[in-house]
């Protein structure tokens, strides 16, 4: 148990590291204040701006430059990658007129899903995987206004390449349509991205089942728990982006045409999916853990039913044995122990014994507790 | 219990393996991407179109034959069966004007039950009955517009036959009717269908209630436990359904006539209703799993009871008898054990053993661990 | 346990055989179809027609008997038992003008409890108590329209008499009012037939908590089994039932006058309290249940208690006599067992033992395994 | 066990008893008829009647007295105790213009609480502490209407005294304040006194929780039950006043003042709190249980312990005496245990067992079965 | 465990003072009566006022004093901690114009958080962690007017003054907004003071599931119960703290300017997140102590299995070694016991004693009761 208990215990001092390194900058400052992990790493702006017809792809480091694009493409999307400078995030804050508080929610990493309306500008916090074993989830927050999008992201690595390639390539329809249908295409892609992972834990869940009818260990059970958990991480991620998705397919938001609500409708039947595997998933787990249990108990059963078998048929024998071992004189008495004195003594108290011992292995195979029926 | 586990894992390996063949394809394509699968089976096209005083029915391979169909007959049903030829779902697509979003689904086979309302197409999943044991839904796509119903299927194989016969027999209403009936008709006959398999678990569910009270064995814990995911899998189906069915009843479609909703009602009841034995069934599942644990604690109770009674009348005796299989000389001392000297030495330790061993049963007797009052 | 299950599987069997005389002929039908059951009881009518002066009642045989009541009476009340005829159903619907949909669920006998307003008609189902134990429901349909209430019984036998006496008598209000307000006294004579059944259980449930209190045994389990499993159909039967009579205080109907709709209020309070008391001693079972698990932990407590506590007395003392059961040869060294040659070694071994065993019965009644204390 | 048994079931009986008399009465009788019970304490009319400036109280008997009280004095409150009497029930009905639904319920003892509007007459259902272990609560009827308040109880004995002192002294703003106010301040009176109950629940069970960490008995199990059963009883009483209170501070009601409508929210919060703190003793009560089982466990895992431990050190000690209690002949062999005439043969039997004891003990006490970590 | 349990008893001791000081007082007075507990601190009243420009703080003695301050700043903070005179209190509410139920409620300090809107006052009931093991909330009364906040708690100490020095130093921006925005800061300020309490918890958890997989101690349980307990307290305080945060960000206050709406709701969403993370705790706690029980079982499984195989391997040899101590006597016939007198008679037992106890050892090797297959 113990390098389970180690692996464990070492992911959970990560996960406590990273927590200590964004929670208390922001702790107790005003409102809207934009607090920055310094060891964070710099910003590195990613801009692909697009029309059907054309389109353009650079890493830009100057906030400034973004105005030129947007001036001259129907559609910018900027990515930037990494938290570490306060100072580009007010920039792009003033370059996309976006609300401070919505900038503070972009750096204060443990973030719902959410939708938050303000006008013509929209703000959509969304997760997505960042690690799968154990399981993580990492911010991407994404503001939609009037021909941009901008999403920003903690690290690098994200499943956001195939809009990318799409937009490069001009497959499906993101080239021809405005940037509200970028920020759907860039919400399915997160959302798509987490069923391989939903996969992924239908076959772990099946292994540790098979393991499980195996041979019931101690290590199986911090499998299971581990999963248990993974999927309550899953579980806490997918609950607010549905309810996020429902309120961009069902409300009327300025920015989202009508036809793109259909879209993302779309997206919110792949959450609810989502939300449904995971219930079943958990379900199962639930269901590996009485499983378990059950096993323990038949184990339990089956230890009892051999010390009892064997006790209940050797104590009685060794009783008949102590017997014919005492020392009572003969001489004294012929009442003291003749029997010990007899021609067929030994024969016939062996036999007894014998005939004893196939009564009882009668008695309790009866009972079930040995033999084929007992497996 | 290998040869339960055996025959699990197999139906499991089939499930992955189908699983495995359609998600990956769709994954990170562009919405509205009609991918399928390439071995999957190419297309069966059966048209059935009917007015109150005639009908037609016909196998067709030609999409483009369907207008002819539609022209000339007050209601059209296609029915496809198989999914292999993307082209022949883009042609049904063009045909009857239906959103590619839809048509995504169609191929997308895990879907949920729901209804999407596209103006006058409408767009209802179902799931319906593939396979009994272990449970499997397979999705029925069904597309209600002015003048035709298109159902699609994966495989051959449905519940739909009764309507082709009431049609073809002019039996019930459908004739006299829209598309809508008719639609109706269809989710009205996969509902249907719901009935005899819970029935059968209701009867499964006895008759492992009859073994179990038998005799518990591990066996029937796998048994259950296949029961109880087959409800869910139910349950996981039929859910969506009556929201779907709700909805069809009670918001206002354009394409469904209001006396036509009536009919919806009607058909919501019987979701309700085969929710409500889901439900009861599996209530009465995790109720025999209860039976079954509480009757491995009274096993394990039997057998201690069984140990105790018999460690605790012969543990004492083997002490009597080694107390008088001690060697002390009684030469040394007059002390030394004089009984073994005695006239009535033997027969009065015996005796005593025989009294000792009466008082326990008597005892045990009493407590209710022995005799009848036991069982 | 053999007897209990018995019984239980033959009342299984009774309801398996019900289900399997009515459900198989209406599946698969046409919607709307009358299918009955052919050696179900044959439909017999009773009519009672009233005004506040006078009132008249017939067994009547024809069908078209009924229209002439209809046109001389306020009110006409018809009750039919037995379905075991197609054509009757049918000519009634004719005469009242029902809905075939709705005829078609007064012959499929497992309804749960709704309403359905049909405008001028208004279609009622209802759940009755048919048996106790184990507890049977039995649907009453009941349709109301201007001036005439009809019911729809399987079997004879219903708690409405105490009606007919006061239509006869000219008790309460009956006869001074429109057939709205017949409609809630016959629900309302349901609906009080269940508190009687409902204090039976409890009683049944104090007299379950005295026997589990004094011997917890396999056949309390079984009995509270079975009264959860009864309370579970009555829960089914009323939580619809609820629901509907809420619609009935509720929405408005064309046909329920609105000084009666105060009525149907009260009869909803009352479906309240029932649910509540059906709730209340669902979780006593449930209680009951965990005191019977508990009382299996105690006893197998006690059991081990016993066991370990003469297993723990006797084994030394066994292990002390076998050392002075042992050979070794005085003659071959003085170390050999000079014990067995002193002069007070027996009765020194002897009181050694004695001084052990009390030490030990001290500890065991120190820790509360034994004595009193331990009760 | 047996007292706690004896006095549970003796309360039960009482409770039963009540039941009976109540009840079947009214069972099966027309709406809205008034059947009390002969035996019940025959009403007694108390009577208060204030303004401003000065006040009134009398006990009477004719309900034709109340007349004059309501002619002369702005807000006149009629209190009876005791139902033994349908003919005053029915006169006041008259007096006060009551709907016979709502007098029905006044004996109809095991009301919801409730509000029923019936215009301007308002019809409030409540329910006292009646006795606190085990904990029952009695049925409070109180009409309001224009100028007074009436209010009808059971038996006599209720938390309304603070308010007639509050009357009599011209305390607080009930004297200032018409009907409605009068309501609110009863209403207030009645939640009030279920604070101290809950307090009362509050060290109840703080004091089982010592008894239980101290000894687990059964005695406390059945506690336990009683306070979990206490509370279930509040948490039917709080839930429907939750509901009655809140329609009063939301729902427009012709009789209640705008300004007092805040003071029926204030009663509501504390109804609120009220279920907040029984919800909290019901966990509490819960994990109480978990702390027996688990505390059964732990005990059962000594008594395991001490008998393995016992067992496994004396079983083979027992075993290596046997051997040398052995009878085989010197004579006959060399072979034939040569120890037992060796000079240090005792002794170093005697060792080596002593050896293999510590070994045995050292070896428990690493695994922790033994020893102070044991504890 | 007696350590652990008098900490909790002397804990629970000191919340059973603090609740008899308060409530009973209010307890059966009118309503709106304010009953100080004569021995709690008196009232120390702390004033700040600011405009953008300047600020002034001073604590004053006299609320007499406000008013000045009222006339010459904009906003106007008057906070005030001790409730131990009831004059002052009423002083207060005479001054800002507050409702005589809501000064109710400022001392009785058991309310659950809350906004009640008293037109262009409002009323906000508010809970801030007071002591964080074990865990206890205090009550923060905070009214909002025009150009006024007033705050009154019970002592010392609260989690405002990050606010005091942002107006001290200008910094963020609650001297450039109206009372709301201060308002709203505070609440803010409150809310975040619970994010690190969590924390601790987190880590509190992870401490346990160490220490717990080390070695499962009763104590371990006591610790997750009192962490149990402490969330279900932090549950309680945040559940109506969310429902009143998104009643002040949803609902239209006369008092709040839409643009201050915007942060609340960003503080709700805070609360959002910190009821998720205590679900989480929760959820995480119920799973600890689901690991200790399954850690139970495995010792209980773990000491059986050493019982079983040292007493199965054993006692048949003790019955074997007890054969050969058997006396009978050779010469009374030759069957009587030869072996003992054959050549190779001991070896031979020895042997044949060796080989069973490996054949043993071998079963249970394969049964996985001993070796490392076993850990």
């Amino acid at each position: 148990m113990l390098r389970a208990m180690s692996r464990k215990s070492q992911s959970q001092k990560q996960k406590r590291k990273r927590r200590h390194i964004h929670r208390p900058a922001a702790h107790h400052m005003p409102p809207g204040s934009i607090i920055v992990d310094p060891d964070a790493p710099k910003p590195v702006l990613n801009i692909i701006a697009f029309s059907p017809d054309a389109y353009e792809e650079a890493d830009i480091t100057d906030v400034g430059a973004i105005a030129g694009y947007r001036a001259q493409w129907p559609v910018v999307w900027v990515n930037v990658t990494g938290l570490g400078d306060a100072q580009v995030i007010r920039q792009l804050g003033d370059e996309f007129g976006l609300h401070r508080l919505a900038l503070e929610d972009v750096v204060n990493l443990y973030q719902r899903a959410k939708v938050e309306n303000f006008g013509d500008r929209l703000f959509i916090v969304t997760r997505m995987i960042a690690q799968r074993s154990p399981l993580e989830t990492e911010q991407l927050s994404l503001f939609l206004g009037p021909g941009f999008v901008l999403t920003i992201q903690q690290r690098p690595g994200d499943p956001l390449d195939p809009i990318r390639q799409r937009i490069r390539k001009r497959q499906g329809r993101v080239r021809d349509n405005q940037a509200d249908y970028l920020a759907y295409a860039l919400l399915d892609a997160v959302m798509d991205d987490y069923f391989p992972v939903l996969e992924e834990h239908g076959e772990r869940i099946e292994t540790m089942e098979e393991k499980l009818l195996d041979r019931p260990r101690p290590e199986l059970l911090t499998e299971i728990r581990q999963a248990k958990r993974d999927l309550m991480t899953l579980r806490r991620a997918l609950w607010p982006q549905r309810e996020a998705l429902n309120s961009l397919a069902r409300d009327p938001h300025e920015i989202i045409a009508p036809e793109t609500r259909i879209f993302f409708r779309d997206c919110y039947d792949h959450a609810l999916r989502l939300m449904e595997m995971t219930e079943h998933y958990r379900e199962h787990c639930s269901d590996l853990m009485d499983v378990y249990l059950t096993s323990l108990s038949h184990r339990m059963n089956e230890i009892m039913k051999t010390l009892t078998v064997i006790a209940s048929i050797f104590i009685p024998l060794t009783f008949i044995v102590g017997i014919y071992g005492m020392n009572f004189d003969i001489e004294a008495s012929p009442w003291n122990m003749p029997e010990l004195y007899t021609y067929w003594g030994y024969p016939a108290v062996m036999l007894m014994m014998l005939f004893l011992s196939l009564a009882m292995l009668w008695y309790f195979r009866r009972k079930g507790w040995i033999g084929k029926s007992a497996q």
